[in-house]
């Protein structure tokens, strides 16, 4: 099989699972365990990956909290800051956020908080100076994605995370998508608060971070043993967190050569189905390099992935899981329901290879003609 | 080293681990993704997973959300039936729970709730007399521990899922200690609200699971995209769930032998120890089969523990991480800070042998000796 969903989840990395197995076999230490030799390992193996997190997005150790994914930080993210808000009562939001982030948002609103959705433009782009407008003198957080999951679009973090900064408020993002793909620093971006995961970048299911930067207050939203500095109780899922960490070591060393081989490989699969009449939605530029949405005009997409059991992608967003709408996304970037029901949405990732591209591009190009003759009958 | 702090973590049992491995490698989907057979393969692990679950409790697959672990469980179930009053206002809970408990319970209680804590026997049990007692037209829970982490404590689960049943309740037990050690029976025990978690049971370090009875209300704590029936979104830790259910069957399949086996050793252990004039704490009956909370008089744990580096063991309670303070368990039970500073928390488990518990017993009690000698000088 072809994948190319690397948005949904992604391989795990061979270099990630060998550093993974000690931990999962012999050195299977609890970190909290202070009194012999495998708990040390286990705390050292994973203020390791700490380190190794940190670094990846330019933030300090120390200001690194490990969850068990990205939706547990968007929600520690974003209930965490609500609950030490003080009077302010005001959160700036886009609308294109994944659910973990807007369901959330959604929960704060229902319980009392002002929430003001920002406009995007035909890109799903947040405008600077929209956010600007929107604050006022009770808001007390922005939050914005780095990355869209559906149809790539890269926002503009450090313009807003520069509004932020003059304004005093708190900037969360769901750098999810955006890690390992696109530059990331959240001192330079101005960043408080940022989400990532993991599996979306060749580590494990069930382990993410969230970054926090030093002095940024947050409300504990699991309570226990305190471990995370009290802010994350839970035994540290010490295999999980060595696989984040080895996951994070290897997109930083290799990230700007691969986001350049990503885009060769998603620009060649989109030259190629032009051969379909497929045409590419959401952003020319400043999208994720290994994103492609595109349609096939006249042809469902659910019938088109039937007919390509070969190749593994998504159709809309795979998020709103098992929905059958149409996603906000592409609402938001006024895409007509029945091109929407006919686009596709390819991921392309760290193994795929420019042959894999060639067949994955023959094989729609021949479903989607195929299936075109059928409903011409 | 001889590994003998089974109730801090466990090794992850091999066979679990070669159930997991396929979805760390080649099944690497994610259970959400619709359209593609890796997704499906994912879904159907899950669900295999789920029933595992379902059936070392008792209960039917429909009733278990899998979480992060027993602290996310413990948070969901607490703060999830709060969400879910209604006009009700009261919680009895007991006061040696694990900090994931009780401090969950002591957040409830800051924001509103009452909260009634209950009193223990000297041997950490809790009457069901006092809790029928303590219970009031406005209780909406009562939550008592299975079982006890550090004394090894077994609770009256039945008798208190009676009462519970009677006043029309939800009675939720962190079962986290006791699953597949003591029989659990959710339906015949009257719970309400079970929580577990794998790295216990010889599984991996972040998965577990919350039992929620059909027809139970909870606020989500965890928004998002919409898993585990709302309940608890966020991508499915596909391994970690296999490898929670591989854990559980094992569990469920051995269990009896298994802790006749365990008390066995355990006891094994109690008597060579008397050669170092130690000598047990808690409960004589009712007990876990792997637990040995013992005090070494005249003797500091911390001291006793440097001087058996070949042996993993802890000292009071290991939740409690890198407090020097007497737990609030030693505490109830009415122990004397220097003997609870003597004492060692030792946890049997499936991969101890006989020929282990000897050579472990002869190094303490020589150890035990040399320290005393030291101290006489």
């Amino acid at each position: 099989m072809i994948y190319l969903d690397n948005h949904a989840t992604t391989p795990v990395d061979p270099r990630v699972l060998d550093a993974m197995l000690p931990y999962l076999k012999e050195r299977f230490g609890n970190a909290a365990s202070r009194s012999h030799r495998l708990g040390w390992e286990a705390e050292e193996a994973v203020e390791r990956a700490r380190a190794q997190v940190a670094r990846l997005v330019g933030a300090d150790p120390r200001e690194i909290v490990f969850t068990s994914g990205a939706s547990e930080a968007n929600n520690l993210a974003l209930k965490g800051a609500a609950g030490r808000r003080g009077e302010k009562n005001h959160v700036v939001a886009s609308p294109l956020e994944h659910p973990s982030v807007r369901e959330t948002v959604e929960h704060l609103a229902a319980r009392g908080c002002d929430v003001t959705w920002l406009p995007v433009d035909r890109e799903g782009r947040v405008r600077p100076d929209d956010v600007a407008g929107a604050i006022t003198p009770r808001t007390f957080l922005v939050t914005v994605m780095a990355a869209n999951n559906e149809i790539g679009t890269v926002q503009p973090v450090r313009e807003i995370g520069r509004i932020a900064a003059e304004c005093g408020i708190l900037f969360h993002t769901d750098a999810t998508q955006a890690v390992g793909k696109v530059a990331l620093d959240v001192r330079a971006d101005g960043v408080h608060l940022a989400a990532l995961t993991a599996h979306k970048i060749f580590g494990p299911k069930g382990s993410g971070a969230l970054y926090v930067r030093q002095g940024t207050a947050l409300e504990p939203q699991t309570h226990g043993g305190g471990q995370e500095r009290g802010l994350r109780s839970g035994t540290l899922n010490v295999p999980g967190i060595v696989g984040l960490g080895a996951a994070c070591d290897i997109c930083r060393t290799g990230r700007e050569g691969e986001a350049a081989r990503l885009a060769r490989l998603r620009d060649r699969l989109e030259g190629l189905l032009a051969a379909a009449e497929a045409r590419a939605n959401g952003p020319r530029e400043g999208r994720l390099p290994n994103n492609l949405h595109i349609s096939f005009p006249g042809v469902d997409a659910e019938s088109l992935m039937l007919a390509v059991p070969e190749v593994a992608v998504s159709s809309g967003s795979a998020c709103a899981s098992g929905s059958m709408e149409i996603s906000r996304v592409l609402k938001a970037i006024g895409m007509r329901p029945d091109a929407a029901r006919g686009s596709i949405r390819f991921g392309l990732g760290r193994f795929n290879t420019e042959a894999e591209i060639d067949e994955a591009a023959r094989l729609f190009v021949a479903a989607a003609t195929r299936l075109r003759k059928v409903a011409r009958r």
